[in-house]
């Protein structure tokens, strides 16, 4: 006879089609009974269509059985809200204040290097208007849900993402809503999306200090921020406004990240500061959070975050940023 | 004895302090009434200081009494609102979609070609939680004004500019303001601000499709947008939803410019190309508006608007967008 870790082990075989994570990953195992020979289990039907519902019933049932000592497996399911089944340990904003400084890239490589580490990591893309992670990850569709909850999509690692691009019939659509709306799109990725048991949600905000990081900041319980900067003086001016808000809202900043550092030139074998000299000192002392790392402009990366690979980048740099980054946050999460 | 006309004209010598531009620009003068030697004017008071109201007072009688024939001036003043006394000819938003990819910048280089080609031209920095343009052009705080106006600041080449920052405490505030707040300050910044005559006022717009475009392209009589892109996919198919954006807001697309097209190496005599090939011409189809420029990556550029010092700029590359610009703005609103 098996125990009830032993069922539940078992269902780690079960993956939501489409979505590649298992039902234990997702939260949706919420009873196992185990009782002369007979082995009973109650399913959430959270974001499971019909179809997917139906062969989640018939996978489970068939593993269960393959357990020595089972004469009798049951599943039944019951509905639960998506909010009521999310396990998320820590949420991680990645914000700037500033546009196109690279949050997105850093939140694409900060989720890549949490993943690699072995943990179970979402991105929430928090910029409803202007929408990078789908493209980034190589992702263009919603995996779908039902009234209970939607699936987000998974990447080629295995990391949850939630987009708005995920789910416009076009990519290229606008979003032409005002704040009101976009807050409420942004509550709903966090309580409507099934993102299951999660060790890490890095949550990409847009850029500014408006709506949408106003509504994330006060909606969602962050455990704090990683800042994201570059080295010229217009844009650092802004990046402080970004460290005032996050310091008047009282969430701890975890880390400071300079993108666009230099470019590396190897005919010449020169770094050229294309933005100014770097202010990674600066900026860590202005936020009072060690600085992660100081990415260069890589025409590899911008290549392969452009066709959706930005999971095959494996830099030098990277690797750096990885370490200091872990580090870093394991530090920060449990002294903050 | 001077006629009207002759009056008025003499009245282009009273500059109102701190602003630099006259009396006339700014549209204050109301009537001019000459008989029998003597020359009365009414002046609106909108946005002076009870200091500057006496000086203006006393400089225009100055100015008046020293015209051939005249053997008494009269100076007399009026209340009126900013609204009533602004008369811009064509307002042109600057707008992308993406963050970072130049807008301020576009703006910037839109308003100093055209006030070099000898326009009156202002800036309507719509940026509120983000804003570039006073840092660019060294300008720090407003001149204050009085419950009729706003005065805005006044670059050294003689450019209008009001932006939030010009009335911040410090540059580095953050504004953590939602929607609604950000529209009416947008809105503000058009109404309540003395503007005076202008040929031009460009309005340097935040990133996304959200409540600062909107209010901006629903509020202002918009003569038409010109689109900043960059060369990356990534940053295309955002850009790609201002202009669906303008499109569906029925605003003609004026031209388009790519920023950061490439960066040039003397050292090897080389373009790299970081964010990938041009797409010039694909963007220009795609908004069915002439490309205006392919600005490269500058580190000289970068450093005069770190220093406040954009106006000192006079590369190869902007005299060819200059000329561009003021042909295709010529051809392109009397067209559309």
């Amino acid at each position: 006879m098996p125990t009830k870790e032993q069922v539940t082990k078992s269902l780690e075989a079960v993956k939501i089609p489409v979505v590649k994570r298992s039902i234990v990953g997702l939260n949706l195992v919420r009873e196992v009974a185990v009782a002369d020979g007979k082995v009973s289990v109650l399913l959430a039907s959270t974001g499971l269509t019909p179809e997917a519902n139906e062969w989640v019933g018939t996978e489970a049932r068939r593993v269960i059985q393959k357990l020595p000592g089972v004469e009798e497996a049951t599943v039944e399911f019951t509905d639960a809200k998506a909010n009521e089944l999310n396990q998320v340990d820590h949420v991680i904003a990645v914000m700037s204040g500033k546009g196109g400084v690279g949050k997105s890239l850093v939140s694409g490589l900060t989720a890549m290097a949490l993943r690699q580490a072995g943990y179970e990591v979402g991105i929430l893309d928090a910029d409803i208007t202007g929408p990078s992670i789908p493209k980034m990850f190589g992702l263009n569709y919603s995996p779908g849900g039902n009234e209970s909850g939607i699936l987000p999509a998974f990447s080629g690692l295995g990391i949850e993402v939630m987009s708005i691009n995920l789910l416009l019939p076009n990519e290229e659509d606008a979003v032409i809503w005002r704040g009101p709306l976009i807050g409420h799109t942004i509550t709903q990725f966090w309580e409507d999306v099934l993102w299951g048991k999660l060790d890490y949600l890095i949550v990409d905000l847009p850029p500014g200090t408006a709506d949408a990081p106003l509504t994330v900041l006060q909606t969602l319980p962050i455990s704090g921020v990683i800042i994201v900067f570059t080295p010229q003086d217009l844009t650092a001016m802004i990046v402080k406004k970004a460290v005032n808000m996050a310091r008047k809202m009282e969430k701890p900043i975890l880390g400071v990240v300079e993108n666009m550092s230099y470019l590396y030139v190897p005919e010449i074998d020169k770094k050229i500061e294309l933005f100014g000299k770097s202010r990674g000192e600066e900026m860590s002392l202005l936020a009072g959070a060690p600085l992660l790392g100081q990415l260069p402009i890589d025409p590899e990366l911008v290549k392969l975050c452009d066709e959706g690979n930005i999971e095959q980048y494996n830099g030098e740099l990277f690797r750096n940023f990885k370490d200091e980054l872990i580090h870093t946050l394991a530090e920060g999460i449990n002294t903050k």
